[in-house]
């Protein structure tokens, strides 16, 4: 066997039965004993697993992440010498699942509905719909775009940020991040999908919360370090109207003694918006293997200075 | 003024100010005096307000209703000596943002992340998408054909049924309701937008609800007399896993006693999936009045035989 893999994960059986059932030529699947960190070639691994054995990786040629999200293996100081890919393309539905779940039931007054009928109550309220609101989407990357057309499909009108304000398919409008403040306040919904960059760090700072729309809904689904958090938790304490739905948080699990935890106006959930189906990482995986064994560039390869 | 125009609906002064706005020619809008029931040609009116008074209507020649369902305006023994015109093509984003609210939030598990939030749980749940789901819609109409678009947005399976199993753009497969026994069997979402007929009255009986999946959800947004409510009851009782998102019923309001009220599986909506927007109803009015005073053939022309 020419190469030799190892798995990483916190499903490493089901990865292992996925990968054995595909049969890839001249690859090894190593078990799980420690010393094969340092005999396998080609890593299949959660960043956060990955990241403090890649010292130890001494013929590391090929690392394919589980996750979309890599910035634990791109800090500055990190090793540069393998290949580094992730998995896209196979988010934007969930994204889509998660965001217009929440979005749909504030918008539909779930709440209240099942407060009135735990009442037995049979009120009609006002007239509430998507259509004609504002969604603004901080990334355009292909969980935005799909993101994007589900929103069109509800009657949505959609503004993307992204480096260079580059028109993109989907959206009625692109602009930069210099435009965030003008851009936040007209927003009935803003969701970051902004991957953790020098650029993106802190770009939902405690001014640009300040000038949502009274009634606004903020979702954080990329980064949790995109958000500064306490300013948030200030924000919606004076805002009882505005909502946030948050999934990502600088430190996972978001810590019990967070006042965020108790708001009403949050909804927290545990890093599950998108998650990555082990089913549709091990086809992605399987289809770069080919290619790494043909000698082709890899799909979904990671930029080391750019950091995604 | 060649025309005179009666309001009965809730919102009857919304609707003076919508229309007197449009200042529609030859149009005399009356006030709420009952005595304009005996003087008006044209209504635009709620069935559940017009009907018992059709009897005293005596110059009317068109009837637009504000509603989309009519039965109480097409009875075997009521006059069908006018035009009577409903409002349509205005439901189905209305109706997508209900049952796909209500679908994701039980796909997504809502609840169970909301109560781990309660208790400051950080934990992931299983892998859970609408993706390859089925949804089994009773109807292939304008509404049904715009919550089957929105279904493979989010990679659903789609079938309808309708009276000759018509094929319709949108649709795997359309069926008719001869089929549901064997339909309802594998079907993850069920939702019913069907109008009350001789043929639909019942169709969702005890022995049809009895096939459905263990863990289907099942809506109505159509008529409440197309579903055997008691039958209903039971099986949700003895289903626990089963669910039933419930906007229209028999007898409106469900009245306080009945047990649905309190059953954890069900959610009640006092019939808000898709309301009419006055703005949308009186373009749709507008729209038909320029069409009367021409003489030309109204939109949205009601059946009476068959029933919509």
């Amino acid at each position: 066997m020419r190469h030799k893999l190892l798995l990483l994960t916190r499903e490493n059986d089901r990865y292992r039965n996925l990968l054995a059932s595909c049969h890839l030529p001249e690859l090894e699947l190593l078990d799980d004993d420690p010393v094969n960190i340092r005999r396998a070639d080609i890593w299949l691994a959660e960043p956060g697993l990955a990241a403090p054995l890649l010292g130890h990786a001494d013929r590391l040629l090929w690392l394919q992440s589980t996750f979309a999200g890599v910035d634990l293996l791109v800090k500055p100081r990190q090793r540069r010498d393998y290949q580094l890919t992730n998995v896209r393309g196979i988010f934007g539905p969930l994204m889509s699942e998660y965001l217009f779940g929440y979005l749909l039931a504030r918008q539909r007054e779930h709440q209240l509905y099942k407060h009135q009928q735990q009442q037995k109550l049979w009120l009609p309220g006002n007239y509430k719909t998507l259509q004609g609101s504002e969604l603004l989407l901080l990334g355009t990357g292909s969980i935005a775009k799909h993101l994007a057309q589900t929103a069109k499909h509800f009657g949505m009108q959609v503004t993307g940020i992204n480096r260079a304000a580059k028109p993109t398919v989907g959206f009625d409008e692109v602009a930069t991040l210099d435009a965030l403040p003008s851009l936040i306040g007209r927003a009935d919904a803003i969701a970051s999908i902004l991957p953790s960059t020098e650029q993106t760090r802190g770009a939902l700072s405690r001014e640009i919360l300040a000038k949502m729309k009274p009634d606004a809904v903020l979702f954080n689904l990329g980064r949790g370090d995109v958000l500064d958090l306490d300013a948030l938790e200030q924000q919606l304490r004076q805002n009882p109207e505005q909502q946030a739905v948050l999934d990502v948080f600088n430190q996972e699990p978001l810590p019990a003694e967070h006042p965020l935890w108790e708001r009403e106006n949050v909804i927290i959930t545990p890093h599950i918006a998108a998650p990555s189906f082990p089913e549709q990482v091990a086809e992605i995986f399987t289809n770069n293997y080919h290619k790494f064994l043909g000698g082709e560039v890899l799909s979904h390869k990671v930029n080391f200075e750019r950091g995604y």
